[in-house]
């Protein structure tokens, strides 16, 4: 029995020293949880990011939770989900009029969304057209 | 001396108003006092970013302070900023030693450092020569 008790006190041990850093790793990495959805936006002045210098850039985060220097994350990772993540589906607010006067802004869009690449430039005649833009998500 | 009064008076309000907002905005507008660093970085498994899918996305953002999904954000950019955002200049760390196996891994940085717009891209053989590379920016 002695011996029989060793055994199984050493097959323990072997199990626990196999399946121990297994299960370690797959809790210490909640990120591979969910698909990642990371970005960063910038606005400046000018019609052509490659151009432009940026004059204003924050980081969005939307998942596990929403973060990141945007002064609205919140509210920008909500209305993004709302449209799927589809920068081109933003539509200009119809409570919102701007003159015409051209003084272009370009906006960019970089990073990933729900696991997906995303890469969005948006030039706008003058800064009123882009805060028309949706309701929170180029406001920074 | 009443009307020279007066006119101090009115002088002072029109100071008041033209300067007023400028110090306004001037003090509600700290983003604007240094150059945005924002960026969005990504690893996957494969061996170019147009081809494969993130499976790992974070952001880090080090002005005004080191913040971001980036589990290491402070060590991250405080590394950044010792080759000035450089991310060419990054060595492989003398002390890991990695195998030859090819199971190619790619990461990404966009945004913008210090005002400056960055899109880097770099292939590794394996995920160990990735992690070998700096200390803490791709250790995510």
């Amino acid at each position: 029995m002695r011996n029989t008790a060793r055994w199984a006190a050493a097959l323990g041990l072997t199990a626990a020293a196999v399946c121990g850093p297994l299960t370690g790793s797959a809790v210490a990495a909640p990120a591979s949880l969910y698909a990642p959805s990371a970005l960063v936006l910038t606005t400046g002045h000018g019609d052509s990011a490659t151009t432009v210098t940026p004059e204003r850039a924050v980081t969005l985060s939307c998942a596990p939770t929403a973060t990141g220097t945007h002064p609205a994350a919140a509210e920008a990772c909500a209305e993004l989900r709302g449209i799927g993540g589809d920068f081109t589906a933003l539509k200009a607010r119809a409570d919102v009029h701007c003159t015409r006067l051209y003084d272009p802004v370009v906006v960019t869009v970089q990073g990933v969304w729900q696991g997906q690449r995303v890469a969005y430039e948006r030039t706008f005649g003058n800064a009123c057209a882009k805060d028309a833009l949706g309701s929170s998500v180029f406001a920074f």
